[in-house]
Parts: C-alpha cells; structure tokens; sequence
C-alpha cells in the first residue's frame, strides 16, 4: 500500500491529519472518492458499492461537486418522438427524460401521441433573460430615491463594467426596486447558452463596484432575493427568469376522443376548475397540473440545475374547446376542436456549462441536437427551453385527459408506483 | 441474431410492428433498453455509450420509469459529519447530497463545520399530512354549502373508505373549501415512511365514491390544486404538506468570526435584508437564500420525487443576534450569539417506496441509517426529514456567511463552475 | 366669550396650554371640534364649513373617533331591489351603497337588473371566523414543537381564558405556526354579530396569559400578522376570516342579451382570460373584476371597517355556460344559461359596534332589515355578508357583460368620470 | 302637490312608470334623491332622516354617484401637525382622517408625536404610473409572440393613438405578457394630479384600436386584470402602481423611550417577527402592521376612491436599530436609535377628479394643501402620496410600539371600542 491508496487517505483523515476535502490534493479524484466512501461506510451500515460504478473518470465531475463519492443512477427514458414546430426548434424528436417517479414517461408519452395525432406541438421562446439583484443600503428613502435616479442614468457605465467581465453576456436591463433604506438593483441579462446565474453574479459584482464607488450605497449582499434564484417569487411568475416559453396545441376532437379518451369539453372543464379555480383558492403561481414533473425530468437528463425546477413550475396551463360562435373568432375549421397550452414564466436551461458536460447528460442534450454553444448564439438553450416546453405540454395533456376519465389513481396503482 | 435481440426488436419498431413502449413485453428490460438507444441512437446524432453503463438490472427500476434506455449519472459527494439533535436523528451523520452544481458541496459542508463547532443543530418535525384535495361540481352554492356541512358530519365514515385501501396510511383531516359550485375536500393523511402521494390518492378515490353516492356532488377531478403538488402554492407554505420541518442552531460568536469569516451582525443584517425584506418584495413564498439547494441534492441522492423540490423551497430562514436586554430575554450567556433557524413548510419525503429502492439512493439511505420503514412506523421519513432541514440550515449559514463576506462570486469562480 | 368657546380653546392650544387631543376634557364634542377647526383653518387655506356640518352630535362618535373636527360626507344611492334567496337574508332588497366613483352605482344596478330578471340571486354564508395570531419567542425549534403540541393539548383551557372576557364570543380553534423560534397561535372565533377584531384581541389577551403562565413561551406581539389583518394574505384567501360568503346565479340565455346585451359564452371568455389566467399571471389573491368596488361602497354605507375591504378583495369570480353534454351535467332545461359566481372568502362585517351605531349608517343598515344584533346571534352580519356578496355579484355580472360588449370606457365617459 | 314632488315621483317608480335611475330626468337632484328615500324607507324599516341632511346640492355630486338618496356622514378628524421633508411637500401638516374605528387617530397622532420629536419625516415619491392592460386573444403562441414583437416596435404609434385622447396623461411603457394564446399589454402612464384610472381606460382604448387594426389579435376585454385594479395582486406590489412611495424616521433613542414607551430593540423584534417572518409565514403581499388604516382614513377624508384601499396595503415596514459595528456603516452619532420605514408599493391618488371636487373631501385636501392641479402637473397628487405615506409611518410607529409595550389591546379598551 503506497499513501496515496483509499485506506491510507482514509486513515489519515481519520487520525485528523487531512480533511475530507482535500482528499485531492493527494490522489487522483477516483482514488479520492474511493477513501471518502471507505469513510463513510466505516461510519454507517452503508454498503457504497453500486455509487461506486460511475462510468466516467471523477475528475470529470471537479467542476460539478465537491467531496465526491460516486455518482447516483437515476433511469432514463424518451418519450416520444414529437414533432416540434418551434422558434428555435423544429422536427421530430425524442424527449429524454430522467425520473424515479413510475407513470411519468408513459403519461408524457401519451401526451406526445396525442401531439404527433394533432400534426405536434408549436413552441416559442417568449423572452430570454438571466437576473441577479444585490441589495445596497442606503441612509434613508431620500438617498434611496437618488440611488435609483442615479442608477437609470447610468446604466451605460453600469453596462460597461458588467459586460467587462465575459465575452458573451450583454446586459439588457437594471431595474432600482426600493423598500426603505434598501435599494435592490435588478440586473438581467442575455446569456446566450449558458444557464448564466455564475456569468451574471461575476458581471454583477462588476457593476456594484461602479456603483459603491460613485455613490454612498453600500452592498450587503450580492444577491438580494429580488433576482430571485429557487425560490418560490412572484416577480419570477410575473416578468420572466431565464426563458419565458410557451407551447401549444389544437388537437382535433376526434383525436381527443380516440387518443386520450375523453371530449375536449370535459378536458376543459378539469383544466378551469382544477388549474385556474384550483390553484387560485390555493393562492400560488403554479396554475398547472404537474409542470414540474416535466421540467425534473427533462433538467435531470440533460444535466440542468435540479434546484431551478423550482422557477420552472411558475406555469399556467390553459384549455378551451374552439369555438366559432360566441367569445371564439375561428374560421369554423376547427370548432369543437381542444386547444390546449402551457406557458412556463422563469425556465431556466443551459446547454454549456454546469452539469451540461457530464458524460450522460451530454449524451441526452444529444438525442435533442442541442449539446453546446448554438449558432446563433443561445439558440441551443432555446432549443432546449422550447423542448421542455413541448415535454410538459404533453404531460398536461395527458394527466389532464386522465383526470377527465378518471383514471389517475388507477393509472399508478397499474404502473406499479 | 434472434428476434428478441436489440437490433431485431429496433427495426420492429422502425417498422410499426411494435410501439417504443412495448418493447419490454418482448425482451427482458436491458434488452428493450438497448434497443430504445438503437432507435434513438439513429433517429438523432447522439452516442449513448455511457446512458447504456448503468449498474443496476433494468427491470429493478420497472417501477420507476418506462421507456427506459439508461441511466444518468449525477456526481454525489457527502457533507459533514454533522452533529443532529433531532426527535427522530440523532447523532453525527455525513449528508449524501447529489448535484451538478460545483461549490454547492463545500458550501454546505462549510456549513457543516460551523454548526458542529456549535456543537451540532437541532432539528423538529413540527406537521406530518400528505394531502389529495379532489375538486367537485355541485348545483350552487347552497348546495355547495350543504357539502362542507355533510363533509364535516361524515368524516368517520369517509375515513373508513379511505383506510380501507392502505394498510399504513391514516385520514386525519378532511377540510372543505368552496368556490362557488366547486367544492374541493382537503384529504390530509399520516402516510408513515412513505412519501405517501400514491397511497393518498388511492385513499382519496374511495372516499370519493362514497362522497358521490351520498351526496349529489360531480367528481370532477381526483386533484383539485388544492392539494397541492408540485406547484408554487400558499396553502402549503401556510398549512404544511408532507412533513413540516425546522432546524436551528446558536453559534457561538467567536465560530462566526473564526469559521464563518464575519460577525452575527453582518449575518443577521444580510438575512434581513435579503431574505426577509428582498423576498417580501418579490412577492414570493420562499424567505431563504438556498434552501432548494440542499433540498435537490438531498432528494437526488436519496430517491425523493425530483419535481417536488418545488415544495420544499417553501422555506423561512432567520437569523438574529442573541440578545440579553432590549427585546431579548436570555440569560445572558450567549449574548451576542448568531442564531439561525430554518424552517421548511412542505418537505415531501419518504424512506420506502417510489425512487427509493434503486441502488445508489438506497446507499444514500443507509448513509444516512434511514432506509426501509422506521420503528416506529414514519420514524425514519422523519428522520430524513430532519436531515434535510440540518442540510438546509448548514447552506443557509454558509452562503449568508459568504454574502455577509461579499465572496459570493469569487468562490464560485475558484471553484470553477 | 367663555373659557369653554372654540376660540379660546383653540388659543390654549396655539399656546402649548392644551393638547389637541385634549380638548373634550374642557368642553362638549362639538366644541372641542369646533376649536380644531379654527385650529387647523389658521394653520391651513382650508375653510371648513361643510366639514362642520354634520347632523350628529359630535358626542355620539366619540368611540368612533378622536381628534374629530366634524364628518366627511360621502353620496349614498340604492341599487336594486333585488331578490336574495340566502342562508340569512331572503326577499326584496335594496343594497345601500356609498361611494365617490361614477358609473358604479350604475353598474351594480344594471346587475341587479339582470339578477332580478334570472329570479334572484342565491346567497351562503360558508365559514365565520374572527382572527387573532399573537406572536410568541421561544428558544429553539425545539422548544417550539413542544409549545406547538403543548397548545394542542390545552386547548380547553385557553377557551376558558379567552370566553371569560367576553358575553358572546366563541373561540373554535387555536392553530399553532412555527417559524424557527417564532411561534404564532391563530385563535378564531365565532363573534356573532361583531364584526369581532376587537372582541378576539381582548380575548386572545386573556389566553395569552396562561400560555405565559404555563410555559416558557415570551408574547412578542399580541398580532403576529397570521390573523391577519388589514393585508393581503393567503391565510386568509386561503382559510378564511370574518365571514366567508358566497352568491351565484343562472341568468337565462335571453337575459343575457336582452338585459347585458352580450352572450353566456362571451362572458365566460372574458371571465375565464381576465378574472382567472389574468390574475394568475398578476400573481395575486383576486380573482375577479372589481368585487372591492361593491365591498367599500357596502362597508361605507353600513358602517364597516374601510380599511377591511383590503380581505373583501380576497374573492373568486367564476363564469360558464350551463351544458348538458361535454363536462356537463346539467338536466338540460338550463343548457346555454350563464352560471356566475362570486366568492368572498374573507369579509369582515358586523352589524353592532364600529361604524354601525352611527346616524346614517344605522339607517343603511335599517333599508337591509341587518340593525343590531339578530335572533339568532350571528344571523344579521350572516344576512349582511349576504347582501354584500350579492352586491358583489351584481358588479361583477355587470362589469364582465360590459367588458363583453366593449363598452367600459365609454360608459365612464357617458357618465362623466 | 306638483307631478315633480317627491311624493308623486314615488308613485310613478312604484306604478312602474319611471325607474329609479330616471327620477333625476324627471327633477332636480334633491328631488330625486328625496324621492328614493320615500320609496326605500316605504320597502324597509328604515327612516333616513339624518341619510338626508347632506349640506351640499345633490347635483353636486352627479358624476359621483346615481341613484343618490343622501350622504353618508364619517366623522373626519386630524392627527398632528407633523413635519414633513418630502420631495413635493414639505413643514408642518395636519392629516385629515376619517374613520369610524375608534382608537386610529389617537395612535396617528401619536405616531406623529413621535415624528415630530425626531425632528419630522423624510418622504419621497419613487414612482408614478397608472396602468392598464387589456387582453387580446390571439391564435396560438406564434402569434402571441409575433404580437409581443409587434407591440416592443411599435410604441409610438400606440403612444401617439393613446394621448390623443388626453391633454394632460403622457404613455411612458407598454409591457407585453403571454400566458398562451392570451396577450395582455399594460399600458403605464405618468397621469399627473388625477389618479388617472379613466384617463389610462380612455387611452388604451384608442391605443387597442390601432392594435387590433395592424395585427390579428383580439381584444377580449379592456381589462385583463394584468393592471391591476382594485385586486391584492403581486404585479402592484412588485412593479408599483399610481404613487410608488416611502416614508421614514430615525427616532433618536430617548424619544422612543419617553414618547413611545419601549425601546428601539423591541420595535425592531416586533416588526421582525410580526412584519416580516409573521407576514411571510401569512403568504401575503403586505409586510405591515396597519398601513390600510392610516390609506383608508386619508383616503376616505380626501375623496380618493375606498376599493383603492385594497392596493394601498401592499406596503413593507421595516425597523432597524442603527449600528455603527456590525452590519452598519453609521457614523456613530446615531448609534441605538431607531430607524423605521414604509414603504407603499402601489398608492393610487389624485387631486383632480373623483371625489375630491366633493365639499367636505376638497376642504381636507385643503388642510393638506393640496387641492386641484398642481405646479408643476403632478406634484399635488405627489405632495398627498408623500402625506399618505407620513400617516403611515405615523400608524406604524405607534402601533409597533404599543404591540412592544403588550397594550394594544388595553388601549383599544380604554378607548372603548
């Protein structure tokens, strides 16, 4: 045994001589990860044998986390293929799709063949833009005031700090909100492919340099929580994070009948009672049926920021039957027929960066054509926004459709969950 | 080459012989794997080398997901140890935590150095109900009213069909909440170790029939959004679904300095500001700087319902200094200390059933002594839940810390994501 | 000129002699007003006179008010009558309504119109509580769990506590939220006919005590904001406060376009893309097109709590065409009818105490048939919650019909606003 | 009697020959209101004797009601004087409140003490835009998003379109938001010394006119709800709506123990754990103790419009106790006093229009000064948000003091609510 075997750094961490994070400094990151596990499962009944078997070298994974043991298996699948008419995005495509949840896939995957049967889905990235909001205190509500004067005279200088600082973000907006004797400054930029939140944060630390040394404001922290990253937030629902996107779809009556067993009516009847009447009394901004499921599943697979599926449940979902008399102006073509769609406020998606280059999520960014930068520019991450949008529109229709059978309940217990 | 080979089985498909999800009634689940990746392999430019190395007989996760063609492998590392003082956990534990997310890790493991150098965290499950809320269509309100009246005499026997489906699982509340001729009905059940949506639904079907038989109300939708799942929603934050949880710490004022790199009142300033008067600004439900974070990561690695991290960002994180005069009634000794709470709403997790018994999060779970069912029944969900709520609570203290020290940025940019 | 005139009052004031709120203690209520007058018009441009004029002995608004310098009055009409078939109140009514905004009268009548011609509008009192949420310090979470399940257990003997102070009052509930060492007790009560705020805090005071008495728990703030009041909250859109109430109606199809001029469907659309995706996408608690409108022309008129239309705004409008088919049920005889409803689930009225007992709004109450305390307790703010939801119904049904038929700017125009 | 007394006009209501809303075609307004009484006192139990002496012509108050009988009398009282540093009114004020909740004038004014004795209150506008946004249904997202680009191109001549209809309102944004085949446009103007609601509903007519000539879209309704009016809705609290507007003090430590009995400590507890974490846990949008008081009773007394009220509680209280060391950057000279602030997200108010041409509501805008069109356009109905905003602050101070010195509820006793 040399010292730089798993049982000689485990020892040592043991004896307090090294710390579990700086196993590498003194081995390869698989030698590493191999001591940590011998840690941890001296210390717990836990047998890490399957976390062990990762299919890639470790130190792959240095940019993605710290104090690695292995890596976990989650299932993938595809649902699909789909034909897409998008913005950025256009075909048929296979979704793929990582869940531990059974019935997931086989519910997107009804959806998606409802979609094909409808001549599939149409998608739009509706606006693009990546925020971070530190918080400056000032004296009082009058320096308050002038600090947000201030900074809508500045923005250029402001810019130019910010843009400084990466080759490819261009920062659209800052916009002073202002309660009392704190001033947040909500910075939002195009960050092209990149999911953006570290390329904001560096362009933004930038820019309150500028801004601490030209006025009295003083930063107290960097993000100020009217950004607003994984949390739950109204402005987020309201104006947008990341890409706003919205999918849809007008699936022939028959189609509906045939497909997804139910009548558009009683789909929209469930869609206004359960996803607007519902989730009002519920007070949220989630007016959707189970968007979430959707966007988990797609950022697993593809490598995205799992805690962002926090933003991306901010979708509201819409169902009505055409209608040529009455409120409706079609042409009549397609009376009686469902349409149905779902808009996402704040999806936040990269195709460069972060978990996007692990081995198995670059592979599912590659089953969509999407892995890395786009040409244009961002055009990936429009794709990828635009996919989502289309994966969870299928979800929505099915569950929806399920619910108007009634059948969801039974629809798990089949599946086995 | 038989005709239950991979590439046998893909050209059936190409052919419209089969449907993708067919395939497992043909071959053996690896199989109908591999020839998922065939199918999706030619349809699109990806090489699905790695997704194909998982570790795991595919038919084990039958369960979980369909359509399966892989695995995604996400980087899990461990935090701490931590010291726990929980009602469920105690002791010192190494947090499993998956991610993609470079400096998240260290960042919660810093976390975790300062609240054992405070001598750990404590840590209560204060709720436990998971919730099925249908939605009903009746008359008008006077029927309407007549509902929730019969609902709130006839909650024994709802109860009764309701149970009668689960061996585990008990009814305790049935809330009615009306919206014109929409009545939903609040199912709020003890579901034990599991997570518990399924067994919820189930029970909530039965008690439905019972509700249409008596009464005159129209089953509309088995979820109502009052539930509610996986969407952004005041009725969770405010009541709680799944385990309601907290955990908290005082650290001693020279660990502020020393590990933390600040002062409680640069800490407590920036939870202030940040947490409570940025977040009341953005018109959200989540008061934290993080929480989502350590929540994904948790119940990433652990086998948790990726899409219900939406959930637990349902999250109010405070922090203030330890005062003997003015508002304050210590006794003095921790004067001047750094007191952090958070406090999670609606942390939907489970120890049994759903991701839970794949290889890699049944790992994580023995990591953390809380795979299986507990003794008693629930004990170890609440013991996950604990140790989610101490994960919390270690990247709230940590990343505040890093505000309150402006590194924010530059930590992100070392650690090179 | 006596030592008790308004000017020589006025000038003990100017000369530091007397404060300002001083002044009954040296002379009748109507002098005491008159002095301020004299006090404010020589430190102002403003010339008082019609603010003098009020019809009332100032005497009998000294609960009402303090500081008085007379009474601002506010144009009072009528709307209807019309039929109300509710849970308290039932026959021909007129609505006393106050307001300083043009058409408004005007519209509700219009919907009074049409709720007349339908045959009357249904009407439920849903839920009555008064709320009241003091705050309590703990020390830790901890220490928090067991005051939570410490209030579970003694809820009788806070009932006992807070019904000594009180003839009427009933307390129901007391509903224990943490936030890390934050605990907040949400007692609600039946206040009969109070309106009640001021009955629960009183009684709330008293049950405070015992909980000082029996546990370690220090009161912060006898309102914690979880009552809540005076604010938009979800816990009350969500659980209710005061009375939650319900009206409704079918309006024939021919009505609709004899007396709304427009079509069920056209109402509907507009109701389902304004009240309800628009003010999701609003991220809000009102789901409705201008139910505060009726609210505060009602709660001026009788006497009400102005600053309590902020939870009347908390209401649900919903709007559909009755249909046998599709998602339906109906028997058929109401096919292609419009179904309207609006919900109120937090109004707070009361019809003794506050505002009730004075002149004008004691005669509004009067034209209600609602003065004073019913028989059964209860049952005239029951019958007065009642009517104001109808109001609100009428309102919305006119202003949605109007929006329908494009002609909200331009009726505002006609009437010179 | 003539064909034109009251009495005969009745009659002709009761025979079904006039309407009640034509009484006024049929004689002068005091006549007709006379008239109404006879019939509504004929239908009830009600006298309405003192509901009819109004001490002004009910002609008068034409374009402010229809269907008048009287006026409603609120007494009207003053807290005060109080110096104000504002950016558009400036030294000392009485504030003209009307009310009928006992108790709020007492504290007003002396919260107002408390202002004063800390040398007066800062105050600033940071904001002024009325909006409104009217829902267009288009035919899918492509269309909604080819819209959205449509409307960002062609501002101007939505602008030109929109303030040809006004001498005095200026369109200064257009924001375009898409919840799926719905496109809602708020439009923001800068509405001078009117609150501005019909001037922006008149304008954005004409503008819709030019949309829906150039593009396909729809328009549905004039309002979509995205304005928000009259509804708790996050869009208001976050973006601001009519006066964006903040007040704030820092009361030197002394005064807060002499004047407010209790210490900048516990005002800073009461606020965080009733204001901020109290609210949060609430779900709400209102961060205060009692700001609708203080916006009512303003409101009421200077003829703004009462349902208003409802968005004047979006409003965030925040108290801090100044700190040189720690978190703070003070120079030390105000070391421990107590520094407090509100901050009211969405103050609509006007000098012109409305109620405020009303005799006793323009002789309180008299007492404030601020009566009519101001000097520059807009600066009266600046100078009244920066009052409201005082009284807020005012209510605050004195309420948060009273909750840390446990007598709210003794103090509501004593004054014999």
């Amino acid at each position: 045994m040399t010292d730089t075997d798993p049982e000689t750094l485990a020892d040592r961490v043991r004896e307090g001589d090294l710390r579990l994070y700086e196993l590498e400094e003194h081995a390869d990151a698989d030698v590493a990860a191999a001591a940590r596990r011998l840690l941890v499962e001296s210390e717990s009944d836990a047998d890490l044998a399957t976390t062990s078997e990762y299919a890639f070298p470790a130190a792959d994974a240095e940019a993605n986390i710290e104090n690695m043991i292995g890596a976990v298996q989650v299932p993938i699948g595809v649902a699909g293929p789909v034909e897409i008419d998008g913005g950025a995005i256009s075909g048929e495509r296979y979704l793929p799709m990582a869940t531990t949840e059974g019935a997931l896939l086989a519910s997107v995957n009804r959806g998606c063949a409802a979609l094909d049967a409808a001549g599939g889905a149409g998608a739009r990235v509706l606006k693009n833009r990546m925020t971070r909001a530190p918080a400056f205190r000032v004296a009082d509500v009058a320096e308050a005031e002038a600090l947000a004067s201030w900074v809508r005279d500045n923005v250029d200088s402001l810019r130019e700090a910010a843009e400084s600082t990466t080759s490819h973000g261009e920062l659209h907006e800052v916009t002073p909100y202002v309660v009392g004797n704190n001033v947040y400054l909500r910075f939002a930029y195009d960050t092209k492919d990149a999911m953006g939140m570290n390329m904001a944060t560096i362009a933004t630390e930038a820019a309150c340099e500028v801004v601490e040394d030209e006025t009295s404001a003083h930063l107290v922290a960097l993000s100020g929580n009217l950004c607003s990253d994984k949390k739950p937030a109204a402005i987020n629902a309201v104006e947008g994070r990341g890409r706003t996107v919205a999918a849809d779809v007008t699936v022939p009556r028959e189609t509906v009948k045939r497909t997804l067993k139910t009548t558009p009516e009683a789909v929209a009847e469930v869609n206004t009672r359960k996803n607007l009447v519902g989730s009002a009394k519920a007070g949220g901004l989630g007016f959707n049926a189970h968007v979430a499921n959707s966007v988990a599943a797609m950022f697993l697979a593809t490598g995205q920021d799992a805690a962002q599926v926090v933003e991306g449940a901010n979708a509201i979902t819409t169902a009505e039957v055409v209608a040529r008399g009455g409120g409706g102006d079609s042409t009549g073509e397609r009376d009686g027929d469902l349409y149905v769609s779902v808009t996402l406020a704040s999806l936040e998606v990269g195709t460069v960066g972060g978990g996007t280059k692990l081995p198995t999520q670059s592979e599912a960014l590659d089953v969509l054509g999407v892995r890395g930068g786009g040409d244009p520019a961002g055009s990936n991450a429009d794709a990828l926004a635009e996919a989502v949008a289309v994966a969870a529109l299928a979800g929505e229709l099915s569950l929806l459709s399920a619910l108007a059978s009634r059948n969801l309940s039974s629809a798990h217990a089949d599946l086995g969950r």
